[in-house]
């Protein structure tokens, strides 16, 4: 059974790899961009779209307000770009927000630095994945009721390619990402090229059907002043969700090929790029047709309609749209694992993130990030407009934090130009701090509330198992020198007649003590009787002790007996043995009580008692218990050829 | 929170009890009728409604079937009960169906009759609280929708009080027996002064409300010829339900004060004259009222209201039936418990039935028939003539069973006046194989199959447990005499560097074998010859072993180890030492690897390798660890006063 699940493993996720095979893992840069840079890119497919929901009770009049602001977005975009460029050269081995922050600003920091990007990226998996999700049922609405399976089946897919390792799916999700560079080029230059010419201007510039929610919440009349200054200002705090994902390059620097850090700023360029260049388009093609967010069909998907019709070229960009998707999931599939690694070497998650699996990737947090992704999902019944409005927040955090603390690092390191340098960083951290605020003020009752509740419960946690394991180590921490030994160890064997397990119990026990005794707990008076009888006539020089049980219980009387061998001074250390059937087949563990396990947890808090399960094997010759068998087994041995030197008779009889 | 849950368990159940009070446990005749006939004579409140329902297809002409009917069945009581009188001088321990025919009819006989009674324990409890609901929710008829939640929290207090020990729930539960006998008798007698009398005659002769479900089965026309006798064999079938429970008091007779078996019988007598005047009279009073089957209204409560009004003596009447029916699924938790022990001490059932709890009461059987009857509560919603056709089936089995054993006996024993003993016995087992026939063909698409099913399936289980326990013994059974010796055991430690658990796990080492390895897996290339030099200047005189492992595995290295040093012949047995970390919360273990369970589970079918873990507490003093620190501990155990002689230093050094 156990070779069948690793061959059922090893065909889902491959063969183990070597330690020293972590180099050629390693990533180019166009892999760099497929892997990396999908999370930042994909968020075209919902930045423009989120603007356009917050501003619907505008009407048509939105569409006015979009590409403005979305040029506002564009050029924080290339600010937060540089800003990271910084980092990258300043951080070749990687540096996330996480360590820069760390480094710079001091361990708290630092702390909401994590916190805040691991939240992050369980929301960039939902997110993108219910984003992409509705990318295909805007191509197929009859999918639309199976939306939240479809999500939480891509996830699960998702991490099986991701216990697979890096390199393969780095591979495998390269096509997608350059089919989607290239059909929103051609969306974008076809769709341009028209409005260019004065063809196909809006084709109704009547009502337009707007999201009934949006509406809701600010009602009817359409807003005018400061409420429009708020609404404008929300509008312009989804459309930053654009920028998300900015980070993951810098955070992987260390997976690029040499030269790495310059490798990864090239990429990181091209990155921003091609960002602002699609979302910029996506924003003037959506005011251009007077395309309105509607809760079953996307505005990509809209645009798609206008421009390529409904036809392959429609599909392709559909299609694509949900693979780049998938890829931006991916992002946080490279990252969250990696970050809750660094956090675990430094003690502040549970060390079970820290080792790589099999396959080289971060397999435990890998599984963690999915299963918490897959609960948001499920919560948010796969509905991006309502994740949307958690998202982004913690990156701004990051962001700030990761900006400031490169200020810091400039004012340290007083490297060339470090005055310069210092002052775009600073530039960037105050914008990106400011979106923060904006972020928070214009969503606070959409649903950025949970955020600033969890964030803080995360930084409590880390730190509580920080604190633990600072503890731990501080309490295991060896000093002594010299070893020493007990002098008087006794062995209890608990017997209920003479069996072959226990005599393989009691074949262990005087292996491992000169004073070894055997206990019997007498449940129905006169069982005792009769076994010290038989015992008396078996004569193995092991005494029996009788121990009465008026109340039936098999472990008290036991605890009794080892706690007065204890408390006498008798014994300065007791080992309790316990024979342990181990049937051939589940089912057959019903039938067995499990005494060996209760006495185990009875005893495992009592000081100096060690307990000690000898297996017997049904159905298997069990050889510990073979062997108080002289006659037969003597034979059997010198037969065999081999180990009848090793037996001797024990001296007791 | 061990000493929590301890003084919660005594409130619950109780202290516990010594076994010696097994005796004063023991039952009078008043208890004995009240614990023990309850099933038996709880069956009015449903027998006559159920034969009712199958001839509601009848009209009000089911009425003058009625009575007739009945009068054949409660010959049948009398003929039964004279049957089992018999037995329980025969048998004076408890002649229950299973011993009665297992000593007389071979095992297979035995375990056909175990099999029904186990099956039909279930079912009593199902029924007859299904059935006292009905007598709630019939007074209260808002309490419909609840009648499920109601069934189920009934059979958790039942199991709560049978986990407290028989007696007292006798004296709990005599005096609402009591009542039940008395209203019934106050019905019955008002009702049929009456009747004599000629007030009140049937109020209504026209249409009778008819139970649609019923009808539904058969047809709407109204039954001639064979029909017409099928329905009325289904309708005398459905009746029979009132002999059930007449078996309990000879299955009990050991639970009766001395002399029991003369109590036995006195109690038996008195049962079956209570139940054939009970459901005589029900079954006169329901024709001469007209009364007939409604899904929302139990027959006893219309005659209740018939009779009674809708006063006092009416809720009297409805509370009395339904703590009736409730000591009657109490039958089953004394019976189901005390054969599943009889089973389970001939190995037909897990030992784990065996033996009594604190307070003397089989507490696995009461719990396993608990969950099994509230399963069959939840599936059938409930519904006690969704039940019935299921019940009844098994007992007739152990009647004939019982009385065919009996047969058997007589003929062997030719006691005095064995003819006429076993000529009564052999009329009263082919009375019930005919009742059991007439059950099967006739309720046989109305549920019977299933049991029809069950049975067999309850037999093999049995055996198939015989089988697994009888092989058991064979195979542990131990016949040689002269106990032999290890001569070399070496001791494996896997080490993860140079701390307390594992300086704990070296001192027992080392108690335990001269022959001790420390090992450690090497993971990160580099790890190992640093720990290597540490271990040097340490110098403890335990040899460090550094095995790579390119593939990250921790497991594989030491198994590969062990395995060489068995199959090289150099030790003859291994064990495997290992250091657990103890947490003080539950969360923290969360934080540490289950390296030992691991290492455990992988070892515990490799033969002659042992796995101990060495617990190591975090937060408390540990002894084992501290003995390596020489100097302090040292003075320690001198300034306790005691011990120091106790240690020494190893030679090693």
């Amino acid at each position: 059974m156990a070779s069948t699940y690793k061959r059922l493993k090893q065909i889902l996720f491959g063969r183990p790899l070597a330690s020293d095979r972590l180099e050629h893992e390693r990533l180019s840069k166009k892999t760099g961009l497929a892997v990396l840079s999908s999370d930042n890119i994909s968020s075209v497919a919902y930045a423009t779209e989120q603007t356009l929901i917050v501003l619907a009770v505008l009407g048509t009049a939105a569409l006015s307000y979009v590409v403005p602001i979305s040029g506002v977005i564009v050029g924080l975009v290339i600010l937060v770009a540089l800003s990271y460029r910084q980092t990258i050269f300043a951080y070749p081995q990687g540096g996330g927000s996480y360590t820069v922050a760390k480094d710079n600003l001091g361990t708290t920091y630092g702390l909401i630095a994590a916190a805040s990007l691991l939240t992050d990226y369980i929301l960039t998996v939902s997110v993108s994945i219910s984003s992409g999700i509705a990318a295909i049922t805007s191509a197929y609405p009859s999918l639309i009721p199976h939306a939240v399976s479809l999500g939480l089946a891509s996830i699960v897919l998702l991490m099986a390619i991701n216990l697979r390792g890096v390199r393969e799916s780095g591979m495998a999700f390269s096509v997608p990402t350059y089919v989607f560079i290239v059909m929103m080029l051609a969306l974008i230059v076809t769709g341009v090229y028209r409005g260019l010419l004065g063809q196909e201007a809006a084709p109704t510039v009547g009502p337009v059907r707007i999201d009934p929610v949006s509406r809701a919440h600010v009602g009817i009349s359409t807003p005018v002043g400061f409420a429009l200054m708020f609404l404008i200002l929300r509008g312009f705090a989804e459309g930053c969700v654009a920028i998300t994902g900015t980070e993951a390059i810098s955070n992987g620097v260390g997976a690029f090929k040499s030269p790495s850090a310059k490798n990864a700023a090239t990429t990181l360029g091209w990155m921003a790029a091609i960002l602002a260049t699609f979302f910029m388009g996506t924003s003037y093609l959506a005011r251009h047709y007077a395309v309105m967010p509607t809760p079953n069909e996307t505005i990509l998907s809209q645009l798609g309609h206008h421009i390529f019709g409904n036809g392959a070229l429609y599909l392709a960009l559909q299609y694509s749209t949900f693979a780049i998707l998938v890829l931006a999931a991916n992002t946080a599939f490279a990252d969250f694992p990696r970050l809750s690694s660094i956090l675990s070497g430094d003690r502040y998650m549970p060390r079970q993130f820290a080792a790589r699996g099999d396959r080289l990737a971060f397999s435990n947090g890998i599984v963690a990030l999915a299963i918490l992704a897959m609960i948001l999902v499920w919560l948010f019944h796969g509905d991006t407009s309502s994740l949307i409005p958690l998202y982004a927040i913690g990156v701004f955090i990051c962001f700030t934090l990761s900006q400031a603390g490169m200020v810091v690092h400039w004012w340290r390191s007083k490297d060339p130009g470090w005055r310069w340098r210092a002052t775009l960083n600073g530039i960037g951290a105050i914008a990106t701090a400011l979106i923060f605020v904006v972020q928070v003020l214009t969503k606070f009752t959409e649903g950025a509330w949970v955020v600033v509740l969890i964030i803080p419960s995360i930084i409590l946690l880390l730190k509580k198992i920080h604190k633990h394991y600072e503890s731990f180590a501080a309490e295991v921490k060896f000093t002594g020198h010299a070893p020493l030994m007990f002098l008087h160890h006794t062995v209890v064997v608990p017997v209920n007649g003479i069996t072959k397990p226990v005599a393989g119990a009691l074949v262990y026990a005087t292996t491992i003590s000169e004073d070894v005794r055997a206990i019997f707990v007498d449940v129905d008076q006169g069982a005792g009787a009769r076994l010290s009888a038989e015992w008396s006539a078996w004569d193995i020089g092991v005494d029996l002790v009788v121990v009465p049980s008026p109340y039936r219980s098999v472990l008290k009387p036991i605890a009794d007996y080892v706690k007065k061998l204890t408390d006498s001074g008798d014994a300065e250390l007791v080992t309790i043995v316990v024979p342990e059937i181990v049937p051939r087949k589940w089912w057959e563990h019903l039938l067995h009580n499990k005494t060996a396990l209760y006495i185990r947890t009875a005893f495992l808090f009592r000081r100096n008692v060690v307990v000690t399960a000898v297996p017997y094997h049904l159905g298997h010759s069990a050889r510990l218990a073979d062997l108080m068998s002289h006659d037969e087994m003597l034979d059997e041995e010198i037969e065999a050829g081999a180990g009848e030197a090793l037996l001797v008779e024990a001296g007791h009889k």
